[in-house]
């Protein structure tokens, strides 16, 4: 009885829960560029501001980079803890974007209502329905739904320097029984989905340096040694011809999936022809022997991220440049040791670079992959919550994303996270044009509802 | 005696001739860079001006891109072709320049004076040799020196896409009996050169377009085809490990250097150590079994000039881009066709791209490379005159660099040109901090004033 009263109470004021989520998107809290240090400071003390209204302890805590958002309600029963983050991904190329990012909008699609900005799906849009959840509860019981924390970071998409001080130096506060984190999606967007397998990331950024000071390629082609063509051959020896990653070492430890879970994935019948197809593509681009599933969420990766050296602008410069430079991530899987692999990959890169050729390393985060366990019966609870409001069984898959907090939440604190969110394929997270469904949204906010009931 | 009239003219005005060029070298006249378009039509006005003042009958000339400056002097005898070019190269990066590219100050260096601004050098700084040699033998003679045509470029630095119609159009107006080029060098900065080899140059840029937009690699990585790596595949596939390039067909027609010629080039005893030591740089990166010197007068070559993809801001993003791009020059001997070249290389890159992703090519200039006939007796004439200035004998040397304007002149207006320059190798063209020695600057006038005398 009392579910179905906070369900209407969401139903109820979803216009005003869109607001709420406009006012946040309109703050650009992008913190991988210090120009907008103080946007992300603004977003934190929003979220303050807010969780204080709805009762809990709530303030933000510095950090040497962006602010933690952390609140408690205090209370009693089992203890979650929920996490998000408010930061979001660049906005470029902004020419590609059809209206201003930060300037949220609903609108119509052939497929539905979405809402449109930067951080919509990812990851605002996402962190708002457990907030909008606990403010439905909160009127219809006049008290928040049991023990719970919230914890919510600002430094997510720009490989989280300050999350792991942070979690070690609190951990006595942050320790919880179970985390819950809204940060995925549906399952080829319309199947609910508890993931229970992530991908870890490796960030590393290469700088080659080869003469002192940019040449004239007619006075010195041929001669001096060309720092782009150096990272090239560095970069295209980095897969094998069947798109197998070369870095010693690399599959060290690496298992095969068990034959329970490869069975659980063949059912889902994952149509990657779809997947594909609606990014221009129709071939699996990973190794040759590894179904579509498995590149995704199973095996480990090796991409490049970014690229560049030399003249890049309108028209012909013919330069040699005295640099080259790339960025390079990895996705992990259980059994690999990010730091292992970031030596293995530096020292495979070194026996690469020529005299006369310096290379400079530069760190982006290191964070291990994650496998939960799910004979804790809170995720039973929560997958037969799911099922009910979305009207169809929800499955445990993997993510081929890094969460590195999910990781860490293990590691540093000893808890397992539950990882349910409401994204959708074509959300256009980390492009142009980001949108989340107002379907997600409202339904995202309905599945937590019914979840903290089934949990409390 | 007059002509030493004429060279004590030019050491009484050298103030006024540096105060000259300065006026030219604010105009930042970038003419690969379409907001500068105003500051090119200015440099050809101001270029206009002063050749009306000495006496020429000059017009600055439409083009479809920057204007080309004619000046006919009238006259009768040997008729003779002065080529320069008032464009200038981009000054990016700006923050390693030690003060504003375009305002031009005289430095006092370990060295020696010099002036210091973009284009010092490459090439305001030349071409005003030879008009401050005509102005002061004006000066003197109260006539030009014989029959002069002047004929200065707007597009030399962004592949002359106007040139070849503009000569084509205008052949008759412009043949000669010989062409006098600025733009070239003293041969290891103190021995004066006439240059009568000069490679070609090929330009192209390439853009691989995958995904038709850009992807989070988290959610894509391993299964989605990234263009990065193919086009780093492309590019380290275009030498093969010792350091020949491998576009098929490309060294067709590419002759070895006569005895004589050989001969000539070892007695010059190249300091190659000081040459590559100069730019930080030790060991020559060329073709294993060629000469440093064959590497950069008379071998072809193949350089990156940019490449660019993905995120390449601050911090990191976990992109999977649509799109990435590279800009590549061939420098070319003579033997080479620039035409069938293109054709082989697009076809080299097409076979290099798979399903998914598709390429596209934007050309950027294609000149053939050229070798003069120096059995002209003008050639000796030259020679002679030029050693006479320096105190040591002229040689007659090669070029790494590519000067399309000369091939042209034997293609379309059936004459053969003296290269003749006075930069020296650390003139840092195209880098921050272009200079021009002061000694270039007043010993070039004077080269001209003695050349003049020995072939009127």
């Amino acid at each position: 009885m009392s579910l179905n009263a906070v369900l209407a109470r969401i139903d109820e004021t979803l216009p005003e829960a869109t607001d709420r989520l406009f006012a946040l998107l309109r703050i650009p809290s992008i913190s991988t560029d210090p120009a907008y240090k103080a946007d992300c400071a603004k977003a934190a003390d929003w979220l303050v501001a807010d969780l204080s209204g709805l009762g809990f302890d709530a303030a933000a805590r510095p950090t040497p980079g962006h602010p933690m958002v952390v609140g408690h309600s205090g209370g009693e029963g089992r203890h979650l803890l929920f996490y998000g983050h408010y930061d979001v991904q660049p906005v470029d190329p902004l020419d590609l974007w059809d209206r201003d990012p930060f300037d949220p909008e609903v609108q119509d699609t052939p497929k539905g209502k979405v809402i449109r900005a930067r951080g919509a799906s990812d990851d605002k849009g996402q962190l708002m329905t457990f907030l909008e959840a606990c403010r439905a509860w909160k009127h219809v019981h006049g008290a928040l739904p049991g023990r719970l924390t919230i914890f919510l970071e600002g430094e997510e998409e720009s490989g989280s320097p300050s999350l792991v001080p942070f979690m070690q130096d609190n951990a006595e506060e942050l320790k919880a029984d179970l985390a819950l984190i809204c940060d995925t999606g549906l399952f080829e967007s319309t199947q609910p989905a508890i993931t229970t397998m992530l991908r870890g990331l490796l960030g590393e950024e290469i700088t080659l340096t080869g003469p002192d000071r940019d040449l004239h390629s007619g006075m010195y082609g041929g001669a001096a040694m060309n720092p782009i063509r150096v990272l090239t051959k560095i970069v295209a020896s980095l897969h094998d011809e069947n798109g197998r990653i070369t870095v010693p070492g690399f599959y060290d430890g690496v298992t095969e999936l068990p034959d329970t879970v490869r069975a659980q994935w063949q059912a889902l019948a994952f149509d990657y022809r779809k997947f594909l197809g609606d990014v221009g593509l129709s071939v699996p681009a990973g190794e040759h022997d590894r179904t579509p599933l498995e590149m995704i969420w199973s095996r480990p990766t090796c991409e490049v991220n970014g690229i560049w050296g030399g003249y890049t602008g309108a028209g012909f410069k013919t330069v040699l440049p005295a640099q080259a430079h790339a960025k390079i991530s990895f996705r992990l899987v259980p059994g690999q040791d990010p730091h292992v692999l970031r030596d293995n990959f530096r020292n495979h890169v070194r026996t690469m670079v020529p005299f006369d050729c310096e290379v400079a390393f530069h760190e982006h985060g290191a964070s291990p992959a994650g496998v939960m366990d799910i004979s804790d019966p809170a995720f039973e609870a929560a997958r037969g919550a799911l099922g009910e409001e979305w009207g169809r069984p929800a499955s445990y898959v993997g993510c081929g994303g890094s969460i590195p907090i999910a990781g860490f939440f293990q590691s540093i604190l000893g808890m397992d996270a539950m990882l349910i969110g409401f994204g959708k394929d074509d959300d256009q997270i980390h492009s142009p044009n980001e949108k989340y469904d107002v379907e997600s949204f409202h339904k995202g906010i309905r599945s937590w509802a019914r979840i903290l009931a089934a949990l409390s």
